[in-house]
């Protein structure tokens, strides 16, 4: 862990957040490397979930909501982390944090008062002092701000804690305004907020973190044949994107760990450092959502369908994945250490379609030709790949600069390639070499690039 | 301005936000076509000021930012509407706004005695009914929230108003982690929040929007050399993605009205129905920023050129684009009503680089053959293009969908196309039509999408 950490600080991937006054807790900026890979998961999610697909459209809501969207999905009561204080030294903990790692069991979503009787049975106390512990208490985890000019008579806002519920408060819009017809879901990208106390191990627990979420709508009665559909999907999507299966684990919830919503629950775990740890939650939300917001609007959800003449509330279907989660994943999935002629060579093994670059350009030599052939190629293949035109240093330098960022290929321009017009093509996992054409460059990068 | 609402809410471009729930003011959801053009813009941002130019990088930092950082950068003391309330209603007012309503003079940035002074001396009265006003006062437009469990003790936290501190605070980050040489930009796109008390003008002035910014971080000796290079490459951009010449009005502030740290701002100004409003600014922001923020963190933020053994703090040329400014614009730019053969045609001629899609494809029966072709050509432009399979309802029905969401060419099968494999293609912006082969399809696509 620590040294992919280094790795995304050092080549640009991440940074500390507001690190230049000392930090905000559990926030990272992504860096010009990091913005690139983010945003190329991005494109690539909404091709395999959206465009390539018929039945799945974007949405894009806002992050400041009314507090009745939040009344009315169960967040104001129920979106809260079981917290205890020491006694003594005032230190605050989750108490189902501190219960699942002395205790070794999957505390999530137990009552408060049976965390009480865990933490007295067990004589559980404070790890940093030894002092005794409150009883249980809620802590919402919502952000609130005040809108409006005078924060006595303010609107109070939140910032939303998960994308999903702009979906479910423009299901009716979306069905007005497009032809969409069951099923059908609706993709959403954005940033969610979430008041967390606990630490973060880098990116995967942040105070603010981006989703990719949908919301695919059913007919009650298919839920189960759509759950599976949709899950035998997402395992593509993560083989796509080049996730070993093996870093992957499915596990489906018991009814006591679901949120109270849930009909059905599989999480995703990706085998991170710490653990095997959720990256996505798959879940059947039945019709829970538009059932609250229904009843909380006086507005009637129900979707009508004319071909069979029936009118129901749909069912959903959620897969939600966690973005910063799935860039640790990625970074984690792909960190590769060997040594070749007894020195470390560190690379990062991402697929095409995400890394920052598909390609580096090396001119060798700054002579006016060498230099100048090479830039050519770049400003030709700039607008079809992405690409990094890198002059500085030794080749070697240069490998491993590209090998650390994840570029698949280098294509290197040295004096040879004066004479026969052929450049050298470095692979960044074999590290094999091979000398190819540069008229034949664009139909070779097309071959790897599929 | 109706018109182009109307549009946008019918065909699914935007949404007022929480809307099933009252609404919130001045807050606007994006639907599925809103969600399309949205990242069709910021993608082709991206393409023109970043990865086709060799200067300029990505940056994605935190919303949340730490107060140190908006002390530093003079918001939490800076960062304020002149507000009045009528002593009578006790409806809130921009005092500036009023000004300039009610004496067409241009009040941004006045002071606020010299407000008082003005409301005074012209016997200025309450809109609502007709009672006076109190003196200015200061209203911060930052959203603050609390960080941590307890809000007695908790951190108290911004919600960034701009993006550019967020790039401003990670400059030595970027210097250190990547090889950028002065000249050089970074780029962000990311939602900023804005305490707004006025009337939005639909997508115009909204509590949260996006901003498109770069920071171009320049030798203090240059300024106005680069400050013209990359006025020249805006207006390019303007032209890029087709919006009007006749439409932008470029205007230099003078000094009082400028922003206190500016050494020179260009607004640029769209021709919106409620008439000429700022779109863009752009300024040269001086060493200010980073003077402060070195000044607050006592960071050596120098550059340190190694070259020509130089070490300053760079000055900066500031492009700062409102998105969803642009967003309007262009609905605006596009709009069109014609009459034809007695009947209204609405269309919007947006570019084929931003329109939600670029191609729509009727198959004018279900009949298995001709929708199976249709079908077909569907499935393999979809990869390349973007495209939209439209079976539904009568041909005219189906043009007048397309030429409302602005998708240039239609594609359309026919009976005739069983006996001589061509289609029909239809021009959104001159209705013509012309039979082409589907084998010379691609081609001609590609002709029209350069």
């Amino acid at each position: 862990m620590d040294n992919i950490v280094s790795l995304a600080k050092r080549r640009g991937f991440l940074f500390q957040s507001s690190g230049i006054y000392g930090g905000l807790a559990n926030s990272w900026d992504y860096g010009p490397l990091g913005t690139l890979l983010k945003n190329n998961i991005k494109n690539e999610w909404i091709k395999f979930f959206v465009t390539s697909r018929d039945d799945i459209v974007l949405l894009d809501s806002s992050i400041l909501q009314s507090s009745k969207v939040w009344e009315a999905s169960g967040h104001v009561d129920h979106f809260h982390d079981p917290l205890i204080d020491c006694l003594k030294c005032k230190k605050r903990f989750r108490a189902d944090q501190i219960l699942e790692e002395k205790l070794n069991i999957k505390a999530e979503g137990l009552k408060n008062e049976d965390m009480d009787k865990l933490i007295f049975e067990n004589n559980i106390k404070c790890e940093v002092c030894g002092g005794s512990f409150t009883k249980v208490r809620n802590f919402n985890m919502m952000f609130k701000t005040t809108l409006g000019s005078l924060e006595d008579n303010g609107e109070t806002v939140f910032l939303r804690p998960e994308t999903a519920q702009g979906i479910f408060i423009n299901f009716d819009n979306i069905l007005k305004s497009s032809r969409v017809k069951i099923p059908f879901g609706v993709a959403q990208i954005g940033k969610v907020f979430r008041n967390e106390i606990t630490a973060g191990n880098f990116i995967f627990r942040t105070l603010e973190f981006e989703q990719l979420e949908i919301e695919y709508f059913i007919n009650p009665r298919d839920a189960d044949k759509y759950f599976d559909e949709l899950l035998k999907y997402t395992e593509k999507w993560y083989s796509h994107i080049g996730i070993h299966k093996k870093n992957l684990k499915y596990v489906e919830l018991d009814e006591n760990q679901r949120a109270h919503y849930s009909k059905k629950t599989i999480d995703i775990y990706f085998n991170f450092p710490f653990g095997f740890k959720e990256l996505e939650s798959f879940a059947n939300r039945g019709d829970y959502d538009l059932t609250k917001h229904s009843q909380a609007s006086g507005k009637n959800l129900n979707y009508n369908d004319q071909e069979k003449r029936e009118s129901f509330i749909p069912f959903v279907i959620e897969p939600s994945i966690g973005l910063d989660r799935l860039i640790l994943a990625l970074l984690v999935n792909g960190y590769r250490e060997e040594e070749v002629n007894g020195r470390k060579r560190i690379f990062l093994k991402l697929s095409h379609r995400l890394s920052p670059y598909q390609i580096g350009i090396f001119p060798l030599l700054k002579d006016g030709k060498i230099d100048k052939m090479a830039l050519d190629l770049y400003n030709l293949l700039k607008f079809k790949y992405r690409v990094v035109y890198d002059d500085a240093g030794s080749i070697g330098k240069r490998y491993r600069r590209q090998d650390e960022i994840g570029t698949p290929k280098c294509i290197t321009f040295d004096v040879q390639t004066l004479d026969d017009n052929m450049v050298t093509v470095r692979d960044r996992d074999t590290t094999e070499q091979e000398r190819i054409k540069i008229a034949d460059i664009d139909s070779y990068l097309d071959s790897c690039f599929i």
